[in-house]
């Protein structure tokens, strides 16, 4: 992330088909300081606090769990047919802080290792090399994750002598690729995770933004009977990044240090208090107002942000087919919404070929090669839709498709 | 601190003499709007940001070292008479973040370890542990540190063949000792830190609470000509504890691990970037309105604070004179400003006093015990003037009181 913003930086006039920022064009100058209003009256007139208590709430330090789980509950409920207890809720700083609590906490030796869904989101393992949780990758492939391999990965690690404690995964529109899961394979995901005995870490930054009505499926944890699933979620996408808000669901029951029985919530909140003390209770009330605004639905409040997407995606589709008709040796998928979409080409893809598309070419993109953990060359790239214009993405597509035509006619004359 | 937080919700009629939150009267309903306000005006008006770059800056992810560093870096010139480069700031989800970064980086392998001046602040032995830091005592005593022990316990650790990377300590009105660190022993410990080739973290949340203006001393990065201090920071005392934003200020340079040299903050900002990614932009803003608001010195603008607390120490002290004459086996330090009193008493004081005395009696302190790290028993209290009104402290006082005769009385009574 460090390399990217740096190449953004060094060459601000390139078209970035690299930021998987959220869409700023509907960002309005009001509304955190609506959301916070509406947030206060709440506390006053649906929780009965006095003056004293709201500013007590907003200003002093706070819960460790957080001050909004139980919108954050309510909006599970209501958009994804979630329905868990307030307080296997825990409101963190921004997903990755979400992220860096259920590793830490999995990582009780030096024999546990984590499984993930490969290609991954590079904030995952960021966040597993803190804590020393290896990773081990598990194919991904056309159908989101290989069950097969994800076995096979299982097996291998206990035979090494190592404790796969759990296998994270974007089921939604994955971060980097694009991939969705069906329903079919996460009831067996689930199956397996029982028959394993392994948790499932779902992260879904992306849900709400399907392409299609019947692209959005069932989430990992609305069909979690049997508590094998940690829920990840994130309000930096359907609400505002800049408040940094995210959250865990996390209702397993677990045995602490002195033997007592509790919820997982609890003890990945005492991580907690060592990481961040508490959420800032005022960027918290934001959220919280925006969620009470809109009757804790995230759904019909990104009704213009799902459309900007979707109108993204298909003029990068239909860009792509227009500069790489059939033959061309350029392929790419056909995600059915978020952010992403994976081009791969018939060269390494590494960073010195985005360097040099950064500096010559003026277009930025992410090579695919950041989100595997190996270091091997990756022949492919990802574009991402969320915070252009369609004019952007013409541009960058022009740009794109010279840098790949250049490559392609270096590739085939002979080195001298 | 979970068992103190579940003492208080228990026993919410007690008097509480054991939170450390800074005084609630002067909170104010408007302050964080208008700041939010301020803030954004300083980003047009002297960044010459554009309404939509100023969107920007606010509700999207933004850098990960923060958008108030400069303004942080101005505060630390005027009120503290340090004078750093803007880039070694790294703005923080409160002093908590900034002291689990900098314990992060310091571990790099399993011979590491930590000096740190006892007692100690929780927050920090609670980071310590969750990156696996261990933490080695250093006697405090009643001029803040003990040199001789200090450089005896790094020669120890070294014979040990272990490697002290740094000495935590909070030279002002320390937490929960409330003991201060004189300018000459400063100066000392800086020499010493050089002799040993030791980093000393400095954590300052209370040097702005001095009881008498003389009691003002310069911090040890205001003396630090050698770059020997990673300063830590807070705006939870001095602005509001609900926007939870602290900082550090690490202007070493340092080798990563591509060898190339560079700044510490900047080896920092990239664990802080797998931790949250980045301290939300609109609570910076929030803190960055009220610095821009008081000309970027909060002195002046914690004016009725200081009075409140030094009032308060006061009262606290003068209980404690009427209540235990000369004679009395209970003593207590008379600290030169902040918010902690500590009381000796001729019996050990544990949890299960500390609930005897929110159920029996109705008045909540914080066992000493609590700050040493080796579960051994301390005939010791923390009294908090912090979070209390005069009224409060009489009351809390006449029940400590009831309490410390009782348990004088039991002693005196041989078992039957």
């Amino acid at each position: 992330m460090n390399f990217l913003n740096e190449v953004s930086q060094h060459w601000p006039d390139a078209v970035s088909l690299a930021a998987g920022r959220p869409y700023e064009e509907f960002f309005d100058d009001d509304a955190p300081g609506r959301w916070l209003d509406r947030f206060r009256r709440h506390l006053a007139d649906d929780l009965g606090q006095t003056p004293e208590q709201v500013r007590r709430t907003l200003f002093q330090y706070g819960r460790t769990k957080g001050i909004i789980h139980h919108l954050i509950a309510r909006n599970l409920a209501v958009d994804e047919d979630v329905h868990v207890d307030d307080e296997a809720v825990v409101v963190t700083v921004g997903c990755q802080e979400a992220m860096l609590l259920v590793l830490r906490a999995l990582r009780a030796g030096p024999t546990d290792v984590l499984l993930a869904v490969a290609p991954t989101y590079v904030g995952l393992t960021g966040a597993a090399r803190l804590v020393e949780l290896p990773v081990r990758p598990v194919a991904g492939g056309p159908a989101g994750v290989d069950l097969a391999d994800l076995r096979a990965q299982v097996h291998r690690a206990r035979a090494a002598g190592l404790r796969p404690r759990a296998c994270y995964v974007m089921p939604d529109f994955a971060n980097p690729s694009g991939t969705s899961i069906g329903l079919a394979d996460r009831q067996r995901l689930l199956d397996l995770a029982v028959e394993e005995d392994l948790l499932l870490i779902e992260d879904n930054p992306y849900g709400l933004f399907p392409a299609g009505d019947a692209d959005r499926v069932p989430t990992l944890k609305a069909l979690d009977t049997r508590r094998r699933v940690v829920y990840l979620g994130s309000f930096a996408k359907t609400v505002l990044p800049g408040a940094r808000i995210g959250y865990l669901v996390a209702d397993q029951r677990v045995g602490g240090v002195d033997g007592a029985v509790g919820l997982f919530a609890d003890q990945l909140a005492k991580i907690k208090s060592m990481v961040s003390v508490n959420t800032s209770p005022l960027a918290q009330a934001v959220i919280g107002g925006a969620l009470l605004e809109h009757g804790c639905s995230l759904v019909a409040a990104n009704r213009r942000e799902r459309a900007a997407y979707t109108r993204n995606r298909d003029q990068l589709l239909a860009g792509l087919r227009r500069r790489f008709p059939a033959g061309s040796p350029v392929r790419w998928n056909t995600p059915a919404g978020g952010f992403f979409v994976v081009v791969t080409v018939p060269f390494p893809v590494d960073d010195a070929l985005l360097r040099r598309s950064a500096e010559r070419y003026g277009v930025l993109w992410t090579p695919m090669a950041h989100f595997y953990d190996d270091g091997r060359p990756v022949d492919a790239l990802r574009l991402s839709v969320s915070a252009v214009t369609p004019a952007q993405i013409d541009l960058g597509l022009d740009r794109l498709a010279a840098l790949i035509t250049d490559e392609l006619t270096r590739a085939a004359i002979p080195a001298g």
